[in-house]
């Protein structure tokens, strides 16, 4: 039964419309937890370690925990990872969840500490502990490239539209966030959906990983929801220089894009775009410019 | 200066559109850390200790603060509070903090062990080491009521235009959930926003908590995003029977409202909506029904 094959949920619904009423069938995005663990220390002397447990959309959990520990700054080469095992109890038989298990190599440690922390988040950041823009260099491996490329402003504004086309299960429950990554000509490498929008950069990025691809510096991030600080920590952990995302950025979202030199691009629809930071990656429309106003830092909204 | 009067920021953009490019001034959804601190024992000898750091919206920060401790099950009565203190170093100065310490009377304890895990979790679901039905029922500090109201389908159709009415800042920056508290005849009581839709829900139930109310059992919880586990959760531990989503529910958001006996409405639009589970807290209007046909439990998706 593979895991991946399962990401809705059939369900008996009443929907309620100007026309009346009807109990049908709908199907629901299909969201449970899966532990992530590392093994470390020789075979003889195993330990494991749980380091996560993420509510997601099954499938691709593989992919999800190697995407997870590289977003923490935890995994930097396939080469630190022996193997990497998805199993666990089934969901309603002896618990709830799912596990993946990633063997380290002999001898590779992990700074396993960065995870031991004395606190707890409800974020959506994925912040975990990692309280500032220095935990974030510490996670960042290395600087963000100058930019070697640009992407041109009517490929820019196709993407949404790709990525919808990618997405295999969006239209049938209206639950699921879409990760892509993207070729700068606008070429869809690869595209994840879950729940989570978190979890759907952390499938993609580990799909790569684990595809032994050294290097995301010439391809771009797309996401289906709003730009939040999480989402650009993963980028630019991940060595990713761009983020496109159909709705919002956050403040933070910009500020990490603009201390880490990465482009971040919002509100991205067929016909324009806001380019928040990192211009040089864009070709834009020649066009006459407005000259910036005056802008005070932060402005009263009580 | 008070938090609670920066929400947003202004920024320098570069907007493109099929008309050409112009810079120009745009505003973002703020997000910054909130660390949320509990003290206890004896003055003379206090004790601090850091449970959840978050990335929010800066203001209502004590609300946000205890509606958090309200959803862990931590805090269940005010009589167990002394006092809720919002402060910290400020953004950029110091660091990048800012701290909510409640302050718990003497004598009072809480179970911290609960928030004493050894994993971590990327997830928006909120688990942060809750991870089955079991851990949210002990969470629960009370079974919901039975139904004992009803909100008409008319009424519930116009909430998700009610919660946009009463939100002070989404038309500026398109960057922040929103979570509405409601009478079931559709008056809004409460209107929370955040740019982490756990944020809202949060400021919403630590506002009635640390206004003394002692029930939400007659109130519905209307959110503008999507319906996931930990928001489910989040009104079921504050003990609110019924959830209006505008987006879609997932799976596991829809079997913990099933088991707790809460009612879940999704996809609620002016014209209709999707009742998943509780059908007898909504009057719907009378019409043929359709039988349900069988239904598997999953279906594949690969």
């Amino acid at each position: 039964m593979g895991m991946s094959k399962e990401r809705f949920q059939a369900r008996s619904i009443t929907r309620v419309s100007s026309s009346g009423q009807e109990i049908c069938r709908d199907f629901l995005a299909l969201e449970e937890p899966l532990e992530i663990q590392i093994a470390y220390g020789p075979e003889a002397a195993r330990l494991w370690k749980t380091v996560a447990i993420t509510m997601r959309t099954p499938g691709h959990d593989r992919e999800l925990a190697a995407g997870f520990l590289v977003g923490e700054g935890l995994l930097r080469s396939l080469d630190q990872v022996e193997s990497v095992h998805a199993g666990g109890p089934r969901f309603g038989e002896q618990g709830w969840q799912h596990r993946v298990r990633v063997v380290l190599r002999s001898g590779v440690t992990l700074d396993l500490d960065r995870l031991q922390r004395n606190f707890y988040t409800t974020s959506s950041c994925g912040v975990c502990g990692k309280t500032s823009m220095e935990a974030l260099e510490l996670i960042s491996s290395a600087p963000l490239p100058a930019p070697s490329w640009h992407i041109d402003a009517a490929t820019l504004c196709a993407l949404p539209m790709r990525l919808r086309e990618s997405q295999a299960v969006f239209d049938q429950t209206g639950g699921l966030h879409a990760a892509g990554l993207f070729t700068p000509e606008g070429e869809a490498l690869l595209v994840r959906e879950d729940v989570g929008r978190h979890n759907a950069v952390d499938k993609v990025v580990g799909a790569q990983f684990l595809a032994g691809k050294k290097s995301l510096a010439e391809t771009l991030l797309v996401v289906s929801g709003r730009a939040s600080f999480e989402l650009m920590q993963k980028a630019v952990a991940a060595g990713i220089p761009m983020l496109v995302a159909v709705g919002a950025p956050s403040s933070l979202a910009v500020e990490v894009a603009e201390k880490f030199g990465a482009t971040l691009v919002g509100f991205t629809k067929a016909k324009g775009f806001n380019l928040y930071t990192g211009r040089a990656r864009v070709q834009l429309p020649s066009s006459p410019s407005v000259q910036p106003h005056e802008i005070p830092a932060t402005i009263g909204a009580g």
